[in-house]
């Protein structure tokens, strides 16, 4: 793989295979992808291609192989580590699948959905809605996002505690691998034990063994019912303990369980036009509770009611609302997805994506903030998230008045004093957003050294000319 | 690797490791270990060593990989393509985890199991509901199956349907890699992207990669209400449409729809003590239907009514009955489980394990039927099994009066009459039992070549010297 600026005619036979008009030369064009949307990372490049087909993916990834140029594929932009930017030192091409999105077929007996890999995700949602079934990702970005980019990040969001993360909604990949050769691996089959797991070898590789081209996705039932809850309790403890309980009453019914600190409702009733706090009065802490049930749409109304009594004569509850109507409940939803948005305003935020096990979400909560406000006095921990998946947005919002940038300088170090505890706790430092360049040095200094060893044989042996979207994931 | 029968100082060695009463070297106490359960393949070995540790394991990998000595990894030996048995020329050793049966710990706050890989199936059932919780792999042999197989082959089983495979049951391995280095992988975490997917390349590579030592398995909660209908109906076409309604009624508490054949109960009723047909007529076809619900054993039974009513009112039933008792419960999904035992009084039987497409069910089914007809007159299908996956375990009985020789000689001939169909349905030749000796040539020869090299990549990349499960899975 080359380091060096690639020749004006390398790149031409680069821009053959896609022909002049997909492809994007002059900066003010590329500018765009050059960027994500923390601002944390800044990449440069000569090249958008926008292949239009497998084939010319195919005929791209051999060429760069037979010439060891760089390649970045770029799905919806929208991740958060880092993954989609160039480096910096305009060698690195970049692959864009946004021309690849068309949904190839839906099929609701099969109950699967083929797609190509530049599909935004509401695409995908509204194909699978349009014959009345559901695709359950669901993500804050999923306007821009793609599904491609989904795969490669097995993405998670909202609805993993029932319906996985993608790794658990893809049946079959189509990839093309970085020699240029195409595995057709698009079956859907839900029992297939007939060799090596590649498919799953390919989620998740964030780019860095081949490019998803294509994929079959899982189709399931759209809930008849479905309701969402809004409470007030003391602290992580009792979101814990009213989990369980949920969980127990509800079983897979239970498909959200968001925790909530009250910093995030003043940040978004501040930030977020028409976001308003639900209760009438402060609490330390909120859950929201999603349930969805297919048989019918009283057994939802009756399980949140059941979950919302027993909480309360447990004593685990200090205030509650159940949405009244889908306004509402699409209501409370965005003002969980605006979380992060309602940030901004409040100056800089140092960001973790962590998960421990579910049971040891409190202590963790208590350790971090602590560890935190001593390195930080004065530090704002806004810490969301999927309680109900070990998940936890370890946010912090400086100190009001403190300078941004210095703020922000001190990332790295903020992070340390997370992922000890996280580390501690037998967590894990990149729970849904993936490692990109924002955690691949970390992780190759904390992960063990045997897995260090075998991602890197792997991806020799898949990735010998080393080009495909380097110094991402892997360490070297 | 070595294909020439081990000195007697190298098996010292091994021996050593254990220590003497932990080796078996007589070959009496060995020949248990050196075939299978449908008699199919026959191995030759000196040596069954049962380490007590992971660290043993370590010792033993270490040495085998120094000495380039190949070594067979044996769980409860139940597996069914040969997986287990070593090769006929007396130079593979066997690693039999039977002594690393320990439950490690149970965290029903966590709903997590940890445990040695050499734990019975049966016995991680029992430690599961002895804390109320459940652990949902389900399988004929779970009496003598043990965990690390059943994850190794990413076994399925009747509950595959909302559950998943072994594969959606693990959060974390521990695996001694072919070199003797330890990965602890024994993570607790819903969601961890920090790298590639290497739990879910152990898992199902049928202990070509590595030996699991440990894992750390999910639990859920113990279901309510639970219901078994049972059906008679004309054809699989009424039996997938059937299932598409239950789906669509029950959602994730569908857990069992087995179809089953009228051949079936005619077998099961002639040979299986206990067993009699549970409806006053003959049907064509049968549907065993499993409901399980978390909320409350109400609903189970107002779904499984439901299911009933609406199947009648279609026209899809013609006759079913509700299990009245958890005893009658048990002798239907007995029956069910029994059918494989039930067709070896009838002689020899030729075995598929197949899937396909939910969807392509019926027309399978029609076609495999008249092609095994076709090619072998008189001969009595006995194709049941899992619908709700589009896994049909596709036996063939004997013709009444044929030669068993003789028609097991035609075992590779009738496996491409079933197999050519199946393909051409985009199906599995192996949905759920695994590749082993018994599938690896055929897979060879007929998947895409690109998964070949990538398999063969990733097998030379985790295990240099070839010692592990040689002539298993991977081709050469």
């Amino acid at each position: 793989m080359t380091d060096m600026p690639l020749s004006a005619a390398l790149l031409e036979r680069f821009i053959a295979i896609v022909g002049p008009t997909n492809a994007l030369t002059d900066q003010a064009d590329i500018t765009p992808y050059l960027t994500e949307n923390r601002g944390l990372y800044h990449g440069a490049s000569p090249l958008v291609l926008k292949p239009g087909s497998t084939e010319e993916v195919s005929r791209i990834l051999a060429l760069a192989s037979e010439t060891k140029s760089p390649i970045v594929p770029v799905s919806g932009g929208t991740g958060l580590v880092g993954g989609q930017v160039p480096r910096d030192n305009s060698s690195d091409i970049l692959l864009s699948l946004e021309r690849m999105n068309k949904v190839r077929e839906v099929d609701p007996v099969g109950n699967v959905i083929v797609a190509d890999a530049g599909c935004i995700l509401a695409d995908i949602q509204k194909a699978a809605a349009d014959v009345n079934r559901l695709f359950p990702l669901s993500l804050g970005s999923e306007g821009s996002c793609r599904i491609g980019g989904n795969l490669a990040t097995n993405a998670g969001g909202t609805a993993v505690l029932v319906y996985g993360n993608m790794r658990q909604l893809c049946l079959g990949l189509e990839v093309v691998l970085p020699t240029g050769e195409i595995w057709n691996g698009l079956r859907r089959l839900k029992k297939d034990n007939s060799g090596y797991d590649l498919r799953d070898l390919f989620i998740g590789a964030e780019g860095t063994l081949g490019v998803i081209t294509g994929a079959v996705l899982k189709l399931y039932p759209q809930p008849l019912g479905h309701e969402v809850g809004f409470v007030g309790l003391k602290s992580p403890v009792e979101a814990l303990a009213l989990f369980e309980k949920a969980g127990a009453l509800c079983g897979p019914a239970l498909t959200g369980f968001e925790l909530i600190p009250r910093i995030g409702i003043d940040f978004t009733s501040r930030h977020i036009p028409g976001v308003r706090d639900p209760l009438s009065s402060a609490h330390e802490w909120y859950v929201l509770i999603d349930i969805s049930t297919s048989d019918a749409a009283e057994t939802a109304k009756t399980m949140l009611h059941d979950v919302l009594e027993q909480g309360v004569e447990a004593g685990l509850i200090e205030d509650a609302v159940v949405a009244g109507s889908v306004a509402q409940q699409k209501a409370l939803w965005h003002m969980r997805e605006s979380m992060s948005d309602a940030q901004k305003p409040e100056g800089g935020s140092i960001k973790h994506d962590i998960s421990v096990p579910i049971a040891q979400v409190p202590a963790f909560m208590r350790q971090a903030e602590a560890a935190v406000l001593a390195a930080m006095p004065g530090a704002r921990v806004c810490a969301f998230g999927h309680l109900g998946d070990g998940n936890i947005h370890y946010n912090i919002s400086q100190p009001i008045g403190a300078d941004k940038a210095q703020f922000i300088g001190r990332w790295r170090e903020i992070n340390k004093v997370v992922h000890d505890i996280v580390r501690a706790h037998g967590g894990s430092i990149s729970a849904e957003h993936g490692v990109g360049q924002l955690k691949r040095q970390e992780l190759a200094q904390t992960r063990p050294d045997i897995e260090t060893v075998l991602m890197t044989r792997i991806k020799q042996a898949f990735d010998p000319a080393g080009i495909m979207n380097p110094g991402k994931v892997v360490p070297g």
